[in-house]
């Protein structure tokens, strides 16, 4: 293995906040960063150009959904994932376990692997570690993820169980890998409970990983609990090495998250909540489907300086959404995107200038929670 | 009336095809011109920086569908059509008419106007010619059009009450329009009959309109009978006026309708095909669902200098049909447009050439038609 393109860069750091350079074959990360999820190898809604231009820098796609349509071995003869989608930018692929998991009663978990039925045409299949790695491997992401087992993070006698497994697979990986053009990050597992998070951030980091995710949060936990989590395992992780929270989040939990030290964040409320009609915004939630925007010449956010914020009122946008044209889910995504990926870019500044702590407690102060 | 602004200038013509400019308050428009077509205030999957980068410089939006929704009193209130859809190049907007006629059963016609009912709610609705004018000068489009009843295009016994109508209302909307940033077209109806389009052509010809149309083609008449009818229309009508024909369509339209004098189009089909997994080129049509094209990694056509074909593959189309993914519509009506609105300027071309008649035969005797 052969991670020289993947140095990590830490520039400025406040309490456990950090900004840093992450380095990829495909470009620079600027963190803390937030990526967009491009399950099917398309951001929903967005042409790359328009990606692009939001201001993304990484995005994320996943390897179950892949696997299965159009297939790995296609996306390969076609030149890779970035030439498949025509994103020249950085690009993560999840293991495909969480997916997998997700499945609950169409799928059984041995200690070699997992076998599942598609949930496209039922058709029988089966993933182990290995299989995971040459599958993202064809996908050919900059950043490729372990195999791990992600589990009810209550159930402490199944979660031992899926954390050993977690452990097991992550060595297999590692074994697996063979492409120096990608990083393979590890991940901590453990559910809810301090004592097996601290267990398997300190055996995930004795591994030679470029970088480490934390797996198995926003999976029905208390906020309480998942902050909990993420400050004991960044404790464990090396401080030299990016983290990646997978799956989450709010406009607070980048906040929560950056400030506990994480780096890297995804998630697919943004372009979720913008195909639902909601705009989501440093001050809350719109719902433009409501009836008081109809007549509101305002743009969703008057701060916000995205293409729709620059181009469109409350009042088009909610005629777009009644009148159910496209359009709509496309405009809010690339507001909503666009919310998140410069929130992001305003930690990293707030901590460059150190005043993070500051930028923190008042947004956390001023700002609801939003809601998937 | 003022239609100061609304000057149009012949640069070049070839036989019965010019090529032009229209100037309105919204610039230039270079003739001959294909309008993609944005219903409900919205080119279907595209913004309108897409439309723009495409290379649209008109567009149409439709009197009925905003009328009912959102309502053009809604529409001026927020600043008019240009504003309220962010589109600062001219606009086109139909009477109303087309789609009145169209709601067969649920409406009612008589001398003075049409009642009908909304296809969104039930709810019972009257247009006249003024009401048309009225709704149009709300919306705020640069072109606007007579309010006017399409009919059977070989019922003859009815055609020539329709027409009679469409005569009568003519003048009404020219008495009942008052802005002077807008031009309103006359149109010309008669079916499939040479002798009623004749008289039709030479009675809207005699009422000073800065643009004339020709509707109720297109509309089920053999393309024979339509070549006729434009060939007879455009005689009667005055050579330093522009010419629109409504509602038409295919490459092969285009250059058959330039022939006989048109310079204004618009349609449908490129964005209908394009939710239909349909793309358009000159050298026919590709259904991208086929699963012939499922690892091709061509663009839909190489000769095209579209974003998706200048970033794409048939694979990645395919894989995006395949996966119900919206950014599919997107790329395919990016694409469709642009092959109407590129050849509609390589028309242009060719007749500012002097190579108009050489062009038109080799284009017909390449293409198969392409049916909607």
């Amino acid at each position: 293995m052969n991670d020289a393109p993947f140095t990590f860069e830490l520039l400025a750091s406040q309490g456990n906040a950090r900004a840093g350079v992450f380095n990829t074959p495909h470009g620079k990360l600027l963190t803390p960063v937030f990526a967009p999820v491009g399950t099917q190898a398309a951001v929903k809604a967005l042409t790359p150009a328009q990606v692009e231009e939001l201001g993304a820098s990484l995005i994320l796609a996943n390897t179950y959904h892949l696997y299965l349509r159009p297939g790995d071995e296609l996306v390969s003869e076609m030149g890779g994932l970035h030439r498949f989608m025509r994103w020249e930018k950085p690009i993560l692929t999840d293991s495909g376990g969480y997916q997998v998991f997700s499945l609950a009663e169409t799928r059984t978990v041995d200690d070699d692997g997992v076998t599942f039925k598609s949930h496209i045409d039922g058709s029988l299949h089966r993933f182990t570690p290995e299989k995971s790695i040459a599958i993202q491997e064809n996908l050919g992401a900059d950043i490729i993820m372990a195999f791990d087992e992600c589990a009810d993070p209550y159930d402490r006698a199944y979660l031992e169980l899926a954390m050993q497994r977690t452990h097991v697979w992550a060595e297999r990986c590692l074994q697996a890998k063979t492409r120096p053009d990608q990083a393979l990050f590890g991940i901590v597992q453990g559910g809810a409970f301090l004592d097996l998070r601290q267990m398997s951030a300190e055996y995930i980091a004795s591994l030679d990983f470029p970088g480490y995710a934390i797996g198995g949060l926003s999976v029905g936990e208390t906020k309480a609990d998942m902050h909990t989590m993420i400050e004991a395992v960044n404790q464990a992780l090396p401080a030299d090495k990016p983290r990646y929270l997978m799956g989450v989040g709010t406009p607070q939990d980048l906040i929560e998250g950056v400030r506990r030290g994480i780096d890297i964040f995804d998630c697919v409320l943004p372009t979720r909540l913008a195909r639902h009609q909601a705009a989501m915004t440093r001050t809350g939630r719109l719902n433009l489907m409501n009836a008081t925007f109809s007549r509101d010449p305002r743009p969703i956010d008057e701060t916000c300086n995205c293409y729709t914020c620059r181009s469109f009122s409350r009042a088009y946008l909610r005629h777009l959404i009644v009148a159910k044209e496209i359009l709509a889910a496309t405009l809010l995504s690339i507001h909503n995107l666009h919310t998140l990926i410069a929130l992001a870019a305003d930690i990293r500044q707030s901590i460059l200038e150190g005043r993070f702590e500051a930028f923190a407690d008042e947004f956390i102060a001023a700002q609801p929670e939003i809601r998937a």
